[in-house]
């Protein structure tokens, strides 16, 4: 009876996008001494609704960001700094719902949400409803930096965790420069608050002529217009195998000044977890969608526990049917609307070549209740990143329904 | 080598403080009709560090506390509205840290986290850094029961977690009135910024002659005085058997202004699930501590999860040992400090002694890695409440050891 009990799986749609094959380096040079630095990196540009007009835009930010992020991985860098340079230009772009272009909250101003987990640390920075910074995730990067240096004077201990007006604070005390206000809001962005304020002042006067208890929810069905859900993220793996995840959002059009999404919540809008001795996967996630969905079902951090299984499409599957639409957390929603970015690596089983080539393999999945999901991935052994806007199968039911995708890839490293 | 190493469980203390036939109602009436309204309650002040000669103040409150509980159960309140009621007495206490009295922040300003969840429905709730209003957690749960009536206009998602300003706003909207933040520190908490404003300074001063860096980590020894870590709370079961769990907090003392801490984390600082297909038991857990490591372990969540295998005591050692001191999230710090306390229940397994008498059976405990933890506890059927400040064994280092204790009690009602 329940909207869950109805959701069913409609579009698998796997495809094994890079065989290990093509994922060779690609320069003959690089064949012959490859260097032992890279990794691989997973965009996402949220899971919403993308019009074919906006695709475009949405894919060529994924292969920026995917760019980004591999060649800091070339220059030596660990996934951590990888998948905030990847954030970085996910933020940049007037396009997406994050850093600059981000959603207006009801008071017309931008508060953001971002937050990145290191998986060999497992540190993590969170920022929440912060104002007048260009890039959220870089407060939330140095956060998680800080925090790793130990305690501050006098025993105290670092915040993960800052919001409002004092991460603001924190973040300039800390060499990030502000960024004013009105500069962050793009044309999209405050067309779109204005066509919001006009639907929502209309819709309120119609319920105000109703019972509004009984009419709240009533209307809710069609409140996720194109736009709302944009949140971005990433997750990376380098050539250690270490790994990292981070997302950053506007947050939802219109929400409260003060309201808090899943973007800056622990457990929630990103996970990272290097294997371990209980783990032999190690494990990324970035999520987007319904900040508040995405809370209450905890879903970064269930899908991370999740990929420990053996098969990671099925995993994954599973997890997003069982912990998200048909999640007893969300029982009274009627549509359920999330997506997720998911990475999962180990060593490779098959002896290598050489004793001295030793290879990782990365298997790479994408799955989102949403009408449709953008993203983009690239290894460093790749010459460009590719792009895909995943969609619904048609006549399926978004909030109900799911799609899943994915891919994996070899990266090898010679020992010196 | 790393300090979670050396941890060992110190002391199991665990005593059966209300045996089924100390908990059968105290009244001969009640006896003869016991009405199907009722409950139990087990509320904390705090773990860190309570002298002798705050305990009283400590104790006192703690029994206020659980009458207020009790009081709303015996008027036929759910278990969550009859936490709140708790949480409520508890924030208005001068001597803890949260609402009235609550640590200042660096700038010498009172930020209040609280958050609140409902077993039966498992909606959240939560507000954080928020200030100028008495008792968070009213705003919490009335974000809680706001969310539960649907949608807002224009199909907009009620927000479950509001900060700073913005839930101050909203707080006043929705008929909470604000309160003059001068009005809200004490005699005791504006005297500890001054001392502790001092010994910053003076640290500030000793670590400028070193090299900053290397001296960090070492300062963190001795820290956690006394006051810093007095975060209260409560679980609640009633006599439908329907549990909720609440939390509040002023944070640690000087901490950074916006600087949110578990109690505002969704399944960081209290957690309540309801019996369901999958989980035989309700379980209702709140915590206390070190806010940061109570976030970067998910303390709340993971206990309430260690709750459904069958030995309680057992499990709930398991989980502070494994998933907290030697939690990996923690493995840098020297120290882990935190307290829990925990319920959970279910249908009693023995036949009632008439077909029309239902039993719940509770079992509750508090366990805790710092000096000491201050609780009490009462059931609908007691006459008072019974309290407790339960502490390290002499000998046993804090951060490093555990104390564990709890008991059982049976709820009986009759069913018209």
């Amino acid at each position: 009876m329940l909207a869950h009990g109805r959701s069913r799986y409609a579009g698998v749609m796997e495809s094994l996008m890079n065989s290990a094959e093509e994922q060779q380096p690609s320069s003959p040079l690089a064949n012959e001494q490859p260097k032992p630095v890279g990794g691989f990196v997973l965009v996402h540009a949220g899971a919403g609704y993308h019009s074919e007009s906006k695709a475009k835009e949405y894919k060529h930010v994924c292969k920026r960001a995917c760019q980004r992020a591999v060649d800091r991985l070339k220059a030596g860098a660990l996934a951590v700094e990888a998948v905030a340079a990847a954030l970085v230009e996910l933020e940049d772009s007037p396009f997406t719902n994050a850093g600059m272009g981000s959603n207006l909250n009801l008071s017309g101003e931008i508060e953001c949400d971002a937050s990145i987990m290191d998986g060999k640390t497992l540190h993590y920075g969170a920022v929440g409803a912060i104002s007048g910074i260009k890039n959220p995730v870089l407060v939330a990067n140095r956060l998680l930096s800080e925090a790793q240096k130990g305690k501050l004077s006098a025993g105290r201990i670092p915040p993960c965790f800052l919001v409002g007006r004092g991460a603001h604070d924190w973040a300039v005390g800390h060499g990030i420069p502000p960024c004013p206000s009105e500069k962050m809001a793009s044309k999209f962005s405050l067309s779109a608050y204005k066509r919001n304020k006009r639907k929502m002042e209309l819709a309120e006067k119609m319920e105000r002529g109703h019972k509004q208890a009984k009419k709240r929810r009533q209307s809710s069905g069609n409140g996720n217009g194109s736009g709302c859900l944009d949140t971005v993220g990433a997750v990376v793996v380098d050539l250690e195998g270490n790994v990292a995840a981070a997302v950053s959002s506007g947050g939802l059009a219109m929400k409260h000044p003060g309201r808090v999404g899943q973007a800056a919540h622990y457990g929630c809008g990103c996970w990272a977890e290097n294997a371990c001795n209980m783990n032999p996967y190690s494990t990324a996630v970035s999520t987007s969608g319904c900040g508040e969905h995405l809370i209450r079902t905890m879903l970064a951090r269930e899908c991370s526990a999740a990929m420990q299984s053996e098969d990671a499409h099925h995993a994954l599957l599973e997890a997003m049917q069982n912990k998200f639409i048909s999640s007893p957390f969300l029982a009274s929603e009627d549509r359920v609307l999330g997506g997720v970015i998911v990475l999962r690596c180990c060593r490779c089983a098959e002896p290598p070549p050489s004793p001295n080539i030793q290879g990782i393999l990365v298997e790479f999945l994408w799955s989102h209740t949403t009408e449709s999901m953008c993203v983009g991935y690239m290894s460093a052994q790749d010459s460009k990143a590719k792009t895909h806007i995943s969609r619904l199968p048609p006549g399926t039911v978004s909030g109900q329904c799911l799609a899943i995708e994915g891919g994996v890839c070899r990266l090898t490293s010679v020992v010196e």
